[in-house]
């Protein structure tokens, strides 16, 4: 099953793609930053690094952190949050519909395991 | 206005992006592969590489290329390599199209610019 990832670029500059989403979504799982880092193999600083590039590129924060009490802290989607990335997975999804026909014969194009060269580029010739 | 682009992961572990993409329209314009690299400032070597990984992925030449004759040889895409772009280019249409209200909904969430940060992560604390 060929797999369509979307990558979005801003007027501002600002980029969102399934890594940042994937770490929203693993925060709201969690409650936790560093847990969703860690789910994420990445390393703290850079979770908070993409969410704090999240932050400026929205113009408001899009996970919410308390610290100490009780629970000894935690970390919550704000409602901005929420909304990125429900309306990124909406839209991936109605992506992957419209352009399921071309992907999938894309896919039947491709070799059934890599690493097989049936034919070296340099034998293709064009012969004049 | 929000730009969308599309990665294809394929099930043999093949990727394809806007790169290679690209890559290969910019072969078809110029007709050789060490302008269509020079166009996306990579080295020849790396668009050889990309363009090795593609034949690959798909398991026939995306590209034919010639060498020597009066014109000095050149490249240009193989029935299959204009059918990745073509295929390609049209999935990218139709899922930006479909995700077109999202996407737009989104950039509206942005901030104008970036690098301003009007509320620091620090300061939107939960208050339990």
């Amino acid at each position: 099953m060929t797999r369509l990832t979307i990558r979005l670029d801003f007027d501002n500059g600002t980029a969102l793609g399934p890594g940042k989403v994937r770490l929203l979504e693993f925060i709201a799982e969690t409650g936790s930053i560093r847990k969703a880092a860690a789910q994420m193999k990445m390393s703290y600083r850079r979770a908070w690094m993409l969410l704090q590039a999240l932050d400026d590129g929205f113009g408001h924060p899009l996970v919410a952190t308390s610290r100490g009490g009780s629970k000894g802290g935690g970390a919550r989607l704000t409602e901005l949050g929420e909304q990125v990335v429900y309306r990124y997975r909406r839209l991936e999804q109605a992506a992957s519909e419209a352009g399921k026909a071309d992907a999938e014969a894309l896919g039947q194009h491709t070799a059934r395991e890599t690493g097989k060269r049936p034919q070296a580029r340099q034998i293709r010739r064009i012969t004049k």
